[in-house]
């Protein structure tokens, strides 16, 4: 293992540390606690998010005016607590009542709800909203149910956008809810993840082979092969993701997540491919979003997410500007 | 070589065509070109970058209002030719004239000089700016005199931002020149880059081991050794690029850029390390910023960059807000 660290068991406090200081325009480290929050205070309703580290930027990246009020840091790969959770809540608490935005797993599930039973005796009022865009497969590792991944981005994105314009708290829940069914993502890996305090790759893949619908933890997805061409890998995700929806999308919103060990050149390219079969199939798209946002620490492999906007059109929440490092 | 692209030889097509689908809010391609330029025709003096393709997302990621006004995208790690430069002047000149910003390559600069050449006979006026920010060593693989690397996107930034403001053509040259005088880079590489038309790996590092003062296209650097903890690479890199300073900096920016293949954690664990160094030695530092800006495509590894401010203070213009794909 290569890896520009000092010990993997201080790799979350050196990082958020590097965060804080880096960044001590727009956030601060919340005394004593793996909490990252922003430093503006504007009132409103607070909004959290946060779960085991290795994705980053999220989700400290995505702190901000406009987006979270504050993200809580796990260790690698593993659900926060739930008293660093309540800190999280505190540090977002304006009065107003704080939302959670939480990815299903059932760690996060598990402890973010025991957050929100302590926050209720404190009486702060909360709401949980769970992202499940992952399509791939259904009760995978660490999961009930579907897995959440790049498309919380877009949920803190327009739900922080919401939250800044006012939105009271069950405002907010309703939006997210409505939200959630109208994201949906799938991966592929080329190489997994090497979490640092193990050593080596999650699991293996030959040379010439890639897996569709890995998760963000290196969880199993549903089809190994040989490495297409990006033209053939767009069109099995694009395929499987529009195929997920009830009616087919009109007008949609696309998200190209890197997996942290991919070049952008390769971002690049493959948005081209998706951009025109898109075309083809004569879907309007009125968002579009290419980076790194959700990765899984050093994994080579990429996801894409559509956000369906027939029913209701979050572009110009998602074009809104915002003070965050990431987004 | 596992990588999500069709054929090799189309990938900078491609990648510019997804940049330019992608974000036709902010950019567009020149048609016919292999030039993109910035959608809004705020009058100004023209700003134009470029270079070879690999080190996404520069240049095409900072091009937009208050930053660059083109940029031209050559081969990988290959110089844009000299009608592309100069498809590049035309599309960004308004009556004001042109500053071209180029990384001190001897390919760069030949057809960059090419190019304005060939402005001056089409009556547009045009000046450069040679960028040479990496101290690691004199007269490398394809460079005489000192390599430019990723300070050279601070020079995008601040000139941009002095561009916008209405600057004429012979003050932002002047303001270039002193500015690139004040702008250190020294790198780190854990791991080569794979040029997709190579197949392999450029250059082979063993896997305890690293190479100080690696150039963007693999070029050797000063001394390999055992890889070291990320708090003595820290110290090796800043001690380098303060002691080449002729007067020790007392306020500075300072930039850390991941090469690409490098995740997120590990640049944030080694800002937190140069952070607290500067912090024991009592230099302020008013500007940071820490992500993956001049890439080498896959890369593992990182560069530090410095920004002496005592003499001038940069950091307004750094932080005022632009609408580009990346900065």
């Amino acid at each position: 293992m290569k890896k520009i660290i000092n010990a993997p068991s201080q790799i979350v406090e050196e990082m958020l540390a590097g965060l804080a200081t880096s960044y001590s325009d727009v956030i601060h480290q919340v005394e004593g606690t793996r909490v990252l929050a922003k430093n503006d205070d504007h009132p409103q309703v607070g909004l959290v998010s946060g779960g085991g580290s290795g994705h980053e930027p999220a989700h400290a990246g995505f702190v901000g005016d406009g987006m979270l009020s504050a993200a809580v840091l796990g260790d690698v790969f593993t659900s926060p607590t739930p008293d660093q959770i309540l800190s999280g809540i505190q540090a977002a608490e304006q009065g107003k009542g704080v939302l959670l935005i939480v990815k299903n797993y059932t760690g996060d599930i598990l402890n973010f709800e025991m957050a929100k039973d302590m926050a209720d005796m404190e009486d702060i009022q909360t709401e949980i909203v769970v992202v499940d865009d992952d399509i791939a497969v259904e009760n995978s590792t660490y999961t009930a149910g579907k897995r959440g991944v790049a498309g919380t981005v877009l949920v803190h994105k327009i739900l922080g956008d919401a939250a800044r314009s006012g939105k009271s708290l069950a405002e907010l829940k309703e939006l997210g809810e409505a939200l959630v069914v109208t994201i949906k993502t799938i991966g592929v890996a080329l190489k997994a993840a090497t979490v640092p305090e193990v050593g080596k790759p999650g699991f293996d893949l030959a040379d010439d082979e890639v897996e569709y619908g890995v998760g963000i933890h290196g969880e199993p997805g549903y089809r190994r092969e040989k490495l297409q061409p990006s033209k053939a890998l767009a069109k099995e995700l694009l395929d499987k993701l529009l195929a997920d929806y009830p009616q087919p999308p009109k007008q949609i919103g696309v998200l190209i997540n890197g997996m942290g060990g991919t070049p952008l050149m390769e971002l690049f390219v493959f948005a081209n491919d998706v951009n025109a079969l898109l075309k083809e199939r004569n879907i309007t798209v009125t968002f579009h979003k290419v980076g790194n946002y959700m990765t899984s620490i050093d994994m080579q492999g990429l996801s894409l997410t559509v956000i369906d906007f027939t029913e209701t059109d979050h572009t110009t929440a998602l074009h809104a500007p915002v003070t965050t490092i990431a987004w």
